[in-house]
């Protein structure tokens, strides 16, 4: 299998503020080639220190990619440092400098001199071509060792590693391609669902399964290696199918989805609409069912009932409701779905109250009380959920179960 | 000045989906010590590797972080190859596994036999305590060069550091400690601001000043570098007084606030309350507002009101208004704001209505148009605003300008 290792340079990603995330696609296509990284390095402007760490690189590594310091100015060390850390000389492209001045033309603009630092190229280095900006990358074949120099915004980054890079290593990458898939699932745990779907993955020996707890829900992290993509997908497409098979409505997505993708679905399909009456959550679920394009096809509106007079007075709960079970009870979350629901004139409606902390608990009621409400033209219910975490870990718990409580009552019928 | 590296150890930290984000934290609390890091490496479980780039890191800098991979299990390999880069043999400390032992009986568990593994420490390392979990760190003086070994978990981690790393690199980091300050500015773009400031922060030779664009406001990030903590606080707040005295009000927090924690405490300040009319945004304002404990003290409620029938039904807009400028409009956000505050009695209203795209478009208003619309007792206000971005950012700036807006009418009266 190809081993690889990513240099980022850059002394802005040694603050406290910054960090290396273009590594992450990187990682992402390698291992669909079926290339293992096997180190991340970030070093700074630093000419001593990058020299050092790339040679390291190309002595213990197949493929090394070198991200970022390619702009114009002094701090961007990368070309010449790259080109000494091979043994190389650099050379100069008039025709690079000739493109440049041409593209600095087009903008109406001088291209100012110290951009012809970027028509130097290590010696018999195959340009790579910048469609989106002034940087161009390098890839250079040290005779098994493969060098490739790449600007560091995705926007440049991301379109020369597919066009240009990715043809070339797919041709000496050999016979096997990695495919992922994630399934998502809710309301089981990691265990539980481990052993549940143990005896199904552990029967492919060419795929890698993780299963993860991620915030409110489990995810199934499959890794195919396979001859080909499409031999890859469906693998993991059988074994999806197979999870499915076992755990049925548990698992909300098997294409990595977030539950609001999934809700915005499912009632587009249907043609249906929703609307929400927040309380905790104050305004979270509305705002993830609405962060999708074309929202406007199933979502009407919502209302972020916080105060005891917005629930009567906007959605219509009784107020001696309130009193008698409290603003956060069973009773209150069923009339504030059915109130939101008639007065946005919806197909559904789900409500949201509870205490999200730090304060508000009581003996009876603890931070993390949540009763999540429903309502359609035939149905009112609701759940009554205790759950853990820190007031962000509530708050985002909350509005995922209601959107999961949603997706039930709906394919329920 | 004193050099760092970080290494982060683990083989999840080399998937698409996992990042190192350990690093920033030890980051900052180096340069407050006047370190500067100047490499972070990212290994596997790999044995060779990771000796290799320990002992590159201790060849290179003064002080060298290893953290993670110190768990129980043969995946767990910083403990030998820390040892091995250093050339010095693992030591068994019976009361380590003493204290482990205990620790699982006060648990109501058996040790298990595999823990006995995190019983080895290098020879003549300084053990550091770990009160939150069974790994123990390991500090190291090679004369000249120190090595700590640090447990992944952020809560293991941070704690050690703190109580026990810091206070021996306080010994001989020498003179000088950083202070970093963060201003956050609104209403003025990146160069405009640096035109502006400039002449104030060169004048000071001891702070290094970036101005950073984020998002939607433009960060002033200063660091300066003094003998005590004291004095690099006292020079940060001297600059940032005098930004502000140059900039008034488009400063809205010198403390790295968010916009919502500035309006938040503003509003309980004065005793004050708010509601939020959303069209495009569909909740951002509302559930920003409410993401900070004790919300309740200044926000009401607030009407996510996506659809028209929403925004006359919910907050009484007029239909003929809608009909004849458009729900995006002008007259359509001082509507909204002014029927919400009425329905929600509080002292302000915001509200926005716009077009997050990607359709929905025209020409007159194209995707990224926005108003902005403000109640008050004896005010109403709205403003217009073009938006640049995709849908995501688009929606966040809008709740950005709305939160920003609230805030500079509220300090104008």
């Amino acid at each position: 299998m190809l081993t690889a290792e990513i240099i980022a340079v850059g002394s802005e990603l040694l603050t406290p503020t910054k960090i290396d995330t273009n590594s992450l696609w990187l990682t992402e296509r390698l291992n669909e080639l079926g290339v293992e990284l096997k180190l991340k390095t970030v070093v700074g402007d630093d000419p001593a220190r990058l020299e050092e760490t790339v040679r390291d690189a190309l002595g213990r590594s197949d493929l090394v990619f070198v991200t970022g310091g390619l702009g114009p100015t002094e701090d961007d060390v990368t070309r010449q440092v790259a080109a000494a850390a091979v043994g190389l000389p650099l050379v100069y492209h008039q025709d690079l400098e000739d493109n440049l001045r041409e593209r600095f033309r087009r903008w109406g603009r001088e291209m100012p001199e110290i951009n012809k630092r970027q028509a130097w190229v290590i010696d018999g280095a195959e340009v790579l071509p910048n469609p989106n900006g002034s940087a161009v990358g390098m890839y250079v074949d040290l005779g098994g060792t493969r060098l490739a120099v790449l600007p560091g915004p995705p926007r440049e980054n991301q379109p020369m590693f597919n066009d240009f890079v990715l043809p070339k290593i797919r041709e000496f990458s050999g016979a096997i391609v990695f495919r992922r898939r994630v399934l998502k699932v809710s309301g089981i745990g990691e265990s539980a669902l481990d052993e549940q779907i143990a005896p199904i993955y552990s029967a492919y020996e060419d795929v890698q399964t993780s299963v993860l707890f991620n915030k409110s829900e489990v995810e199934v992290h499959l890794r195919a290696a396979a001859s080909t993509a499409e031999e890859g997908d469906r693998i993991n497409a059988e074994i999806a199918g197979k999870i499915v098979e076992k755990l049925g409505i548990a698992v909300f997505s098997t294409e990595g989805e977030e539950m609001e993708q999934v809700v915005a679905r499912i009632l587009v399909d249907r043609g249906e609409t929703v609307s929400v009456a927040e309380s905790c959550t104050g305004g979270i679920v509305a705002q993830r069912l609405t962060d999708i394009p074309g929202s406007s096809a199933y979502f009407v509106g919502g209302v972020a009932a916080y105060a005891n007079e917005m629930k009567t007075g906007m959605l219509g709960v009784p107020a001696d409701l309130i009193e008698r079970f409290g603003a956060v009870s069973r009773e209150v979350a069923e009339a504030m779905a059915q109130g939101m629901r008639e007065r946005a004139d919806t197909t559904y409606a789900v409500s949201i109250t509870g205490i999200a902390g730090p304060a508000g608990g009581t003996e009876d009621k603890p931070v993390g009380t949540v009763y999540v409400g429903f309502a359609s033209g035939d149905c009112i219910r609701s759940l009554h959920l205790l759950l853990p975490g820190d007031r962000y870990l509530v708050r985002w718990r909350a509005s995922q179960a209601a959107l999961d409580y949603l997706r039930r009552q709906i394919l329920k019928n």
